[in-house]
């Protein structure tokens, strides 16, 4: 793992997530760009002190020499750490997990799709949501073409915890993601705008062709937006039109703690799903009765089902969704450890194309708003 | 009654409306442009003959002629009869009820409005959702600063009986909204849009600088749009910068029935609110749990107490909200009697003004979706 | 109509029912016990002083003498003021329209349906709960067998406005419902856990055949019970084993306004329906998704749709359930005027028969109670 | 691990659940009566074969002399094997965590406890639902009197699976759960009750006095109920009168999945929790508006907290609760390992002590049930 020391978040929700389906063991890190604090960290996680590296360079190069060195990293760093990182872990051969954004700039985010592609390792990136077993049921209700042509797009995620300045008074959470050098150019549309983007386009399949964004910064003094207003237009699906959207990502709407929700309407039905009740998906076949379709009971399908773990009624949530990721990691990882092994079909995780796309929907929002929200391509 | 014969939908309503509080009587009426027609369908409701007029024109004429003639006018007719039809009863000296939009081009809304102030009469809007207690409520709430400066406000009305061509297959109520001559314009925009930013309006009092709109009229062969997508941006607020806001209007959205939705967020706190849960607010002061507020409940104030008729938990729904708009005629109409009488304060029902408001904005979102969604003051 | 002068509470509201489809006028009453009393809330009430009668046998004597006298009375009093009024007007000649519970004992009942019988006139009792119309098309989906043998009936109807003891502080509303001599043996019992089981009966068909139950008067000093906890075994369905149930009526649940809720579950489905969201109804067809039923949406049937006035998405509310009672009583009032006239088959409102049952039920919990839930027969 | 394997569903519940917090490792077990599927089952796992065990009895005996040997045994096949197999355990002194209910009798269920005391070492059982934040945070406000006196305690747990006679048509759960030779005395009882039962002493700390039941067997053929309906009375708390209660268990109602709820009201306020949205828990104070507490959020208290892995708004859900026995087991491991070492006061979970109680809970519904409902003492 590189990042994720002491007072991080994500790095923490990463070695549940890794632990949930008994596939991974953490065994090195570079968890802190302070050696002390990384191996203050390490001890704290039973890691043997050699394997707590200085950083990700030490630790790419020393693990890929160990006949037991790691198959896999996780990084979970600040976004600006994200490309350097990843870059010396695939080209030491070593598959790579990575936090969202990709990268903090549009630049790095191709270069490291490059080096990717280059390696021939894996390069999984934690879009956790789409871990979820019914957005999971939701794809594959908008595969088998239950709403028809898709028409309609809507896709929020707001928050509230940077309604105040709370930057400025010693979040550390706050602190970077308000700070362009190590977030990047987005603010609120970078840290959970990516996530609602990467959700619609997961379940819908639809390519964006462009967007008008308005991008606040409400806070005094706030760098970054803490507040996205986005159109959407969608690429036409073969004859059919191109459907339309919108987006909403805020972290200044007091009352929403983590309210990532997404509606999809075609010609012949709608979906609705909101993150913090993960195990209901509404869907209505136009003309007749909203159906509650739950993780695991009546109408959940095939591809929900893979990622399931418990009955209905008992309640899977964020970790378990997150630690789907891993778990389609792990599959696809010890399907390439057979000799000419492929990755299989059913096996669904986004990679560092999807995380250049995020990237690009980032930039070209700030693009957008930049020129007073005219409508730009992605 | 100036329309609302037989087939006809929001007529009915009007007439349950007025009869709640038992503070009008319906005694004359010019109920269809066919005279046939209009006889007919007074007679089912107990007319007397002789007062149901063949024209909205006779009636005014008629009525005002007579020393039991009618005090006020209630006009439902399809958009571009509100026009000629209240100018009747304004030049009459008759008090006008008039059904959203005011009319159906800013035109007309401007001379009418003009009308309405040489009238001196009363000119009252049915923008009923103005008259539900929570919206009261959250009017109130706003003004007395219980939000802080606003900085987002997102309003949403999605339906779904337009996503098919059902104009083309019988239904009146169909035929007449997406048929430009009879509607004006807007389609969605102004059949549910407007309502959607009157919402908006009257609970945040704040005023519209811009709007940036994509239409788009999914069913083939519809003229009209039937999904808008809006993005808003509002005048600053004394010193505080303006707040920005969402608008979206559908009317091919499946699973939606009449989901009107709004909610406002501050430096202070969150609001709430869903049409199809009218008794319910949501508020949340920052740092705080989230409250539900409910119709007649602790929390509620005085301007949602005025304007309810039973305790919590019975719940009053959209009849009991649209009645409200009939009451607080009643009321002004009691006032304007007495000699020298005013229209108190508290007594509050959207006007000739914000008609022409809503117009503007809907001829607005038809100007910036033909420029590609330019920003386009009102 | 007997009762509902100043600072009534459910007069008010049977007037509200009265006018919104238009049938009745209100043109005489003894509105309080009190002559003058009764004098001022007539004259608030806009009636000719000459039908502001000092007592409801007063009324009922002068009114059935008029040319024009009143067809229907409204009784609206406390409890025990019931059997008198109704009496009085039955005596005369007039339909009855009366407040539940038919009276404040068993023995009165029984008279009642007497003299009800005797009389020839129609007893209309506003168990309003029943005028919902997803109430009428739950009963609709049981009746046609959707869901199979019913197994299981789950009841509750919890308050919270008599936590504290507000009877001893001024709440003429407490007042009388917690006062033996005006209530009844029942305190939550009569005053809600009848409109409870009521529903239950409604909407299932099932007859009670025992039931036992635990009473409480949690609040120091009050004389009825204000929480009840009781056990329903019902009588076999034909073949199929009788149903068994639960029904809880509380008056000190904080949190609770007006909870009645009706749970149904059979072989072949289950429905669930809560009346502070009366337009929702929630049908699982066993293996299958639950699904929402809506006031007018799909899958509504028949008999909803014949007590519904405006399109789905739109709320009907307690007040126009309220008036589907009197709308029920207005069609077969006018059915019986024509010579030989009948009440049509499909005209539903709860009658003396069920007002008998519902004090028979009351004084069926209070006599099990006594004898420590022992199971009692109805 | 003795039991969970092949075929086995609680099991695997288990292994996730020790994994979720890293501080258990699966290192033998006798997961399954039969030799050989239990060496095929934990091959599957990857233990080491000769920690594969044909019996418990080995299991015990063997580990028991190893220096490596297991710190602690879970325990999860049907309930009559509970007594035998942790007793082995005990009597090794090997800590044991054990699936509820406790033991199919209560005269096991007794001898476990004295095993337990004798033993010295740690009893855990897993009622799982105690270990859901919000369940910590309900306690803690109880406990602080934030709800005044207790008066009514509702509690709930439908569930629809056993709607037919599943049970003779292959599903291995159904079928030992529906054996009265596996399962004990109580079906829904036993299975399901227990767990709302459990809930409700731990919520509330309050007492039972006495029980009145009403079990029913609705599928023709089975033996044990699947559908209790029971009235609690509690023990007087100080100088309050007892609260009272219902508690409804049931297999056979369509449409409810998992649906534990709780309910509980005071003299001071009220609280709701649903398992199926087990991050909210729903708080009135007597004459305030409802607030939503949520796990993280504001007015979420210490004991949430320390139970709680990830911020508000990111859902935990029944595998982190599970989760949460397991890492209070392991902490009271740790604890102990320390010479002279004590559980924290801090550190919570069900016991031996609440598992007889569970037991006793279900063998008094019978009992009152076969005495047709009369109070029984527990």
């Amino acid at each position: 793992m590189v990042g994720g020391g002491q007072g991080a978040f994500i790095g923490g929700v990463h070695r549940i997530a890794a632990r949930i389906d008994g596939e991974f063991q953490l065994v090195a890190g570079a968890l802190s760009s302070d050696a002390a604090r990384s191996r203050a960290s390490g001890a704290e996680l039973g890691l043997d002190p050699e394997r707590c590296y200085a950083s990700f360079a030490d630790m790419a190069k020393a693990e890929a020499m160990r006949a037991d060195g790691i198959e896999a990293v996780a990084i979970v760093t600040p976004n600006h750490v994200h490309y350097p990182a990843a870059k010396a872990f695939l080209d030491a051969g070593i598959h790579v997990i990575c936090d969202k954004p990709l990268t903090s700039s549009l630049a790095d985010a191709k270069k490291l799709a490059a080096a990717a592609k280059k390696s021939g390792v894996l390069f999984v990136l934690t879009h956790n949501y789409t871990g979820y077993p019914m957005i999971r049921q939701a794809r594959e209700m908008v595969a088998k073409g239950m709403l028809g042509d898709l028409r309609v797009v809507q896709a929020e995620y707001p928050q509230d915890w940077l309604t105040e300045a709370v930057e400025a008074t010693g979040s550390k959470q706050a602190a970077w993601r308000t700070d362009p050098k190590q977030s990047g150019a987005g603010g609120a549309t970078g840290d959970i705008g990516t996530h609602a983007y990467n959700l619609a386009r997961f379940v819908t399949g639809l390519e964006l062709d462009s967007l008008a964004a308005d991008l606040s910064a409400f806070v005094p003094g706030r760098q970054l937006d803490d507040n996205a207003h986005v159109m959407l237009r969608f690429k036409p699906q073969g004859k059919a039109p191109g459907a339309k959207g919108m987006l909403w990502a805020s972290q200044v709407a007091p009352g929403n703690e983590n309210a990532l929700k997404l509606r999809v309407y075609g010609t012949k039905g709608g979906l609705e799903w909101e993150q913090e009740h993960p195990n209901h998906l509404w869907f209505t076949p136009f003309g007749q009765e909203k159906r509650l379709i739950t993780r695991g009971g009546a109408g959940a399908g095939a591809s929900a089902a893979r990622v399931s773990r418990i009955p209905a009624g008992h309640p899977e949530g964020y970790l378990e969704g997150f630690a789907t990721i891993y778990a389609e990691a792990a599959r696809a990882i010890k399907a390439l450890r057979r000799k000419g092994g492929k990755v299989p079909r059913d096996v669904v995780f986004p990679t560092v194309d999807d995380g250049v796309e995020g990237v690009a929907f980032v930039e070209a929002c700030v693009k957008s708003s930049k020129k007073n929200g005219a409508w730009t391509k992605l």
